[in-house]
């Protein structure tokens, strides 16, 4: 039985070091920099990294070559979390039970290192050191995939389409949209980039973005099922919120059990996607299943 | 005599052709890409792209390696611009006599869109064709010098502290590093990219770096007499805004006719650092005159 617990807490670990030591690169007395700190230190659960260096070792790759993707990855996701919680868009007060980076400092410095901790994510990538001058094509080929899925063809189309959403009810398949490009690009890019650091062939590309694919929307169904049903003292946030604000989820759309089945269905179909992998892509089948089973 | 304003209109005609071609490769119909054509279309002067390709024509280069380089800096420029007007920072309504991003939307589509603009820049960094792998790396290394200039060391930190300003008298020196880097550190690069692609020697590096210096410097004392002394009808907008928000300006500090004589002793120091040039930098030197005489 793969230790799947241990896995996480052995990844976040080199991530969160990773990740400190670019802070401290910075100038660590600016409140710029707390301000980035606070955010990236919340206690994310670095799904996004650990996916990212899941799949550099699907194909027999040195997760240390990945190191500067993942990171990046953790970097763009704790930007979208801080502009996503602005008043102006989702005005949130709390995010994994401590003031939001906009309550914590200000509204300016919010934005600011939001901007900020986008660009950082740029400047790494641009910045690893390398050998054969045939890799630095491939770190801009990094950049590019990074770029095109965090930008206004992917997360930022999602979020926009997930304001416009608001006071509107949606069908499945336009939930679906939203979802795929809110979520689901920068999970896709992390396992794509991952793949690409490790020299992936094409089908082991393939078969790794279509199971990024699923379960890129699993996790959002799995999540839309927690605010129904979990444990708000396990969670650290309150739960039906959902409901309250009558946003739109699939619970609401498809009821609670169809949409446990429709998570179940999705994990299935990315374990599917991982045939063609030997037991090196063990971590990756996994958290396929912890993504639905996870209780926060 | 070098006849600027033809140069400017030429380039300025070459860099709007190639934005409009990028947002045409974008999703057209979206709100998020009205957004982002609004303030990028809205009759920017083009001064960091100008300069980026003229300092590529100073070391005898094609411009047209650095158009995309060019491209992004202006890209990255009205991010900027589009995020300092937003309430929570300088709160402008109008900028260049048209409603500001967040006005002519909403505050949340202002933010995406600032957000997609500065991620494109580096997604078209990334995406520049090249024949030869060694072009990979020069490439990767625009990307971190255009991150860094813009990230929290340069541009954001810049803006950090003019916020932190507000209602405080600064010393001259203070306002010198603020300007130095909220509007020098993407002038800078502008004209380093340029060199860069054009592959500049050392020498030729430093002294446009150095040109580069004083004459963002420059720009800004000018931008503080113009707010004094300028034809609001020639300018598009309000003067003596600044006396009556308290802002630390040179002129505030030093008096007019002190900052009209530093204004005037940098960009004799910006001319000195292009002497090493040939007359292909003549640009460069019409260029730093009429950052000091322009009216508006």
């Amino acid at each position: 039985m793969f230790d799947l617990k241990n896995y996480i807490q052995k990844k976040s670990h080199v991530v969160n070091d990773a990740l400190k030591l670019l802070l401290q690169n910075s100038q660590q007395d600016q409140t710029i920099n707390k301000a980035m700190e606070y955010s990236l230190m919340a206690g994310g659960k670095r799904i996004r990294p650990v996916l990212c260096l899941a799949a550099t070792e699907a194909v027999g790759g040195n997760p240390n070559d990945a190191l500067t993707a993942a990171c990046a990855m953790e970097l763009i996701h704790t930007y979208s979390l801080i502009h996503d919680d602005l008043p102006a868009m989702d005005n949130d007060k709390l995010r994994r039970g401590k003031p939001t980076c906009h309550v914590a400092f200000d509204e300016a410095t919010a934005v600011l290192a939001g901007d900020a901790l986008l660009t950082m994510a740029f400047e790494i990538l641009a910045s690893v050191p390398f050998e054969k001058t045939d890799q630095a094509a491939k770190w801009l080929q990094i950049i590019r995939i990074i770029a095109v899925a965090a930008g206004s063809r992917g997360m930022i189309q999602g979020q926009m389409l997930d304001i416009a959403a608001e006071g509107r009810r949606l069908n499945v398949s336009e939930l679906e949209s939203m979802h795929t490009l809110k979520t689901g690009a920068l999970i896709v890019a992390s396992l794509q980039c991952g793949a690409l650091l490790a020299d992936a062939d094409k089908d082991q590309l393939r078969f790794l973005k279509t199971y990024a694919g699923y379960i890129g929307l699993a996790f959002q169904v799995a999540d839309d099922i927690l605010n129904v049903e979990g444990n708000p003292e396990v969670m650290g946030k309150a739960v039906g919120t959902d409901r309250l604000n009558k946003k739109n989820t699939y619970p609401s759309l498809l009821g609670l059990d169809a949409s446990k089945q429709f998570a179940q269905k999705l994990i299935r179909q990315a374990l599917q996607a991982l045939e063609i992998f030997d037991n090196k892509a063990d971590p990756l089948r996994a958290l396929a299943t912890y993504i639905i089973e996870r209780k926060r």
